[in-house]
């Protein structure tokens, strides 16, 4: 399962040092974890790197030579530690100066006579990039080869990936099925892994919780994009609870 | 600032399916990053990978050779998914095998007759690795060389932390300061690049928020390991600050 030839990739770059110094918690890489996850597109990597440029663009090029696509947030307002553009646009190899279609989104939210130096810099988009309309607050995010840029405030990303998602490859979505196993992990991780070693082509994690009642318990979360494949597990996972119980 | 020859740096690595595929929302990356910011270990960068062999492979090397510490979260449980252990050590080239002083650890938790081959995985320590007591569920952490390796669940990884962090190396403590703009980013960029670049051995941060009433407000972190350069440039910030509203 893991090399599928049908998997379509991403890895997510947050840039911030706001986020490396706990300032600021991240809520953006679940939120687009579970996004790409359900239109069918596997996140493989996550990294956060600092507000560094040539940290920028050793991770930008390094991940998107790998996955189909990358999406950073972060770094793309009007202040001075603001230079994801300007980074990725050095990744590129390519020019950056103001856009004059990003001047013109900026200038239906900004007074032409407020639209200083500082919010010109949300107008730099790096040669060849498309722009991403931003509904929330106008200055928008990019994509440039497969490298899509997004905001770091956590409505206007979502509001980009809502926009960039339909123009997006996607490829069979995986899909997942979650037995709660009503018994404590190591009591199934011996039979779990010989029904794991039967079924190669898809993915089976074991995921411990506590129950309402404080009891430990597992989840079970079998995944496959082939049904067929998926129904085959969760049936063996099934039977070899049922064995358990019995046993 | 950034290449203080006082820092004492980080990396963390999340290992684990359940956080790419977004099913689990990661709540350690900012705890990690909070509490070794709180004690003078300064996290560059973090990464979230798979539970693939040769992905936590690539990771633990690349992260332990560029920074004092590497922090690893995820996969140390009894199950055929839980591939940590046995990734770290071949990542350093040593045998592994159930280790005399964790099965003890496990044995005041577990039953003799409990402690089946699943629940043994949890006691698998590569060769010279230091073991990490674990207060809440027993079952170890251990540390090898610069590498670090914690459970994913957040009161064990908590917990293990706290046992770890006394024995580490730390830093001149970073300090900052918040300064609150009472003004739009997009004002204060143009005067605050100035400042910023008048301070290069500090950190100037700018963090959009919208206020109680729903106005567009900013944070500025003034951040350096040093009280009188902290000092000066908070002034200087505040100077502009004061200056921006004379007009």
């Amino acid at each position: 399962m893991r090399n599928n030839a049908d998997a379509v990739t991403a890895a997510v770059l947050v840039i911030g040092d706001e986020i490396l110094s706990g300032r600021t918690k991240d809520k953006n890489i679940g939120y687009i974890a579970e996004y790409l996850t359900g239109i069918g597109i596997d996140v493989s990597e996550v990294r956060v790197v600092p507000d560094i440029e040539e940290e920028i663009v050793a991770a930008v090029n390094a991940l998107r030579a790998r996955y189909t696509y990358v999406f950073t947030t972060g770094g793309i307002g009007p202040t001075h530690d603001d230079i994801t553009a300007d980074s990725v646009a050095k990744a590129f190899g390519v020019p950056i100066d103001v856009d004059p279609r990003a001047r013109a989104m900026l200038l239906e939210y900004i007074a032409e006579k407020d639209l200083n130096e500082a919010r010109l810099r949300m107008a730099r988009i790096p040669e060849g990039a498309d722009l991403i309309v931003n509904k929330v607050s106008k200055a928008p995010g990019f994509r440039i080869g497969n490298v899509i840029v997004m905001a770091g405030v956590p409505t206007i990303m979502q509001a980009m990936l809502d926009e960039v998602a339909p123009t997006l490859g996607t490829g069979r979505k995986m899909l997942s099925e979650t037995v709660r196993a009503d018994a404590r992990e190591g009591d199934i991780g011996g039979p779990l892994a010989r029904v794991a070693a039967a079924h190669p082509d898809t993915s089976i994690g074991s995921y411990p919780f506590l129950s309402d009642e404080g009891r430990p318990n597992t989840n079970l979360v079998v995944r496959s994009r082939d049904p067929q494949k998926l129904a085959a597990a969760v049936a063996d996972v099934r039977a070899m609870l049922a064995e358990l119980v019995r046993g």
